[in-house]
């Protein structure tokens, strides 16, 4: 069966070789008629073209390459499976390149896909980006580049995120209107465009509110989870400690949890708090959490959505654009006064 | 930049064409301080060879195919951070497939990764998997198959799973010495073999408890979340409801606690709870969940390693064997007298 090959195949047929090769391109020089007569006999056969043969004669990979962060995260698990959603669509294959925050690594993975691997790369940028060179050669190697939830705001191509902004100060505004006069806000990074634009909606809102910012209460955190816990239990063992907090990242929230357990400190009532978060088990927490929820799934079907215009059109230019898709504030028992 | 091919390389080099394509194929032939002086050069002209010649010359792919029911899971996420960190360190791209549970997109994938797209695959079943000829296929074109999780226990292959029958009668024996007297077990799917297993476990820790099985008490599950959480809620409303639940699905907990919450009953003073789970916020739930916890980092990279092993190997044949790496029962307020 191994030995079924496209000069095989054109014997059986009578037909010539280049016309089985060109009928396997799709190419429109063969009749319909002949197309499927082939077809069905490479099925018959189990025939597959070789993928390199017909890679190097269309040009086409049929592969999207998808970097994030990290995927033990929800927002990215729920985003993979809108863009996994379209390319199911368009019989596209998806690569799976994770960065763990690494701008070396996500360097190293744009570079690699240099060589004709992928037709187009969706990307949601690591914390440790600096520049966007690497990306800028993928498109002048004619793959396009889309930017979801972790932006370039200074590329020229798309950019598909949620209302940061507006979430951030809503998130705010939330927490005044529960009475908290002393919140907090953390965050994950100051290269993140969309850190940036969370902690701009809690710093207007605090404006807007005639609260004075204390610098104290705004905490940076990093990659690694025991050093969260411990800028987390330092910032609630506070003498002057927060009565609410504003967290723009998922994980944080929890580890507000746990350190309000290891304090006893009872949430909502000694600290109320909200977070950016697509965990499933919000609902279900102690307390159910309030949330600002993210349309991922959403978000990556756009992203995608666009990355295949370009490919349809066969070109690397993407929109210059930014895409805005709104999240969804879920008041729950963490927040009641 | 674009123009740089073999051809420019190896005039600028004054070697031939042959050489320079050679030293890319890593041939044994071109001494490495030539190898040196070209890969600097490429470098320096930013030259990434095609990746269909270099394809077609090595027959390589440099990526792995992993094969997945759902990827908004946390066992699942956490085995794909296991196998990437394996193909990490080998160099290899990793092609994420969801079936979401569709044998014939399972098939359908299979089929797809004959024509050489991929080295080798791992797979995790679709609950709706009915044979495996799909993947026989695979194997028969010199690509390794390694299954994990959800195996095929026919196949002649290397299969990766958790205890699961030693966890289900942990799990079940846990809940009679903390006083259960009618223990309920929901299962997903009876294709599953450690869906099987788990069921197994239970049974045979009634038996050996002499408590008796209650046919009403065993509730198949499905795909559906909304049909689950009424499976559950008939099962809680029931005049002889259960005192005990051992779910063998993460998810199917997450039910238990809403349909609790709506019919009023408390865990765990009315119903105890213990879930087969990698889901993060166990302990912040109300009450803090009890679970099984599965090494699933461990075992997508046990499974990875013995791929990687295959393909180093270049046999597509994988020890026929099964691994057991082992579950942590993992004790919380949800199972509490």
């Amino acid at each position: 069966m191994d030995s079924v090959n496209l000069k095989k195949l054109a014997q059986i047929l009578n037909l010539s070789v280049s016309t089985v090769s060109k009928a396997f391109g799709g190419s429109y020089e063969i009749s319909p008629e002949t197309k499927n007569r082939i077809l069905a006999l490479a099925k018959e056969l189990n025939y597959q073209p070789n993928f390199y043969a017909s890679g190097l004669r269309t040009q086409k990979t049929k592969t999207i390459a998808v970097i994030i962060p990290e995927i033990d995260n929800n927002f990215f698990t729920q985003a993979i499976n809108g863009i996994e959603s379209v390319a199911q669509e368009k019989a596209y294959h998806v690569l799976i390149y994770l960065t763990h925050e690494d701008y070396t690594k996500e360097t190293a993975f744009a570079q690699h896909l240099q060589n004709g691997r992928v037709d187009g790369v969706l990307i949601s940028l690591s914390d440790g980006t600096k520049d966007r060179s690497h990306l800028d050669l993928l498109t002048k190697k004619n793959i396009p580049v889309v930017f979801f939830d972790r932006v370039d705001e200074e590329a020229v191509a798309t950019r598909v995120t949620t209302n940061d902004y507006e979430s951030g100060y809503a998130a705010t505004q939330h927490l005044v209107d529960q009475g908290c006069k002393r919140i907090a806000h953390l965050y994950f990074s100051k290269n993140l465009s969309i850190a940036n634009y969370r902690m701009e909606g809690y710093l207007q809102a605090l404006r807007d509110n005639k609260m004075p910012l204390s610098k104290g209460l705004v905490v940076q955190c990093t990659n690694d989870n025991k050093t969260n816990f411990n800028l987390i239990r330092a910032l609630l063992s506070k003498n002057k400690r927060p009565d609410g907090i504003f967290s723009s990242f998922e994980r944080l929230a929890l580890h507000c949890y746990e350190v309000s357990e290891e304090l006893k400190l009872k949430i909502p009532k000694d600290l109320k708090i909200i977070s950016f978060s697509n965990i499933e088990t919000a609902a279900l927490l102690n307390p159910s959490l309030s949330t600002i929820t993210q349309p991922a799934y959403e978000i990556g079907r756009k992203a995608a959505l666009v990355l295949f215009d370009a490919l349809e059109k066969n070109t690397a230019t993407v929109p210059n654009e930014h895409i805005v898709i709104k999240s969804e504030l879920i008041i729950r028992r963490s927040t009641t006064k």
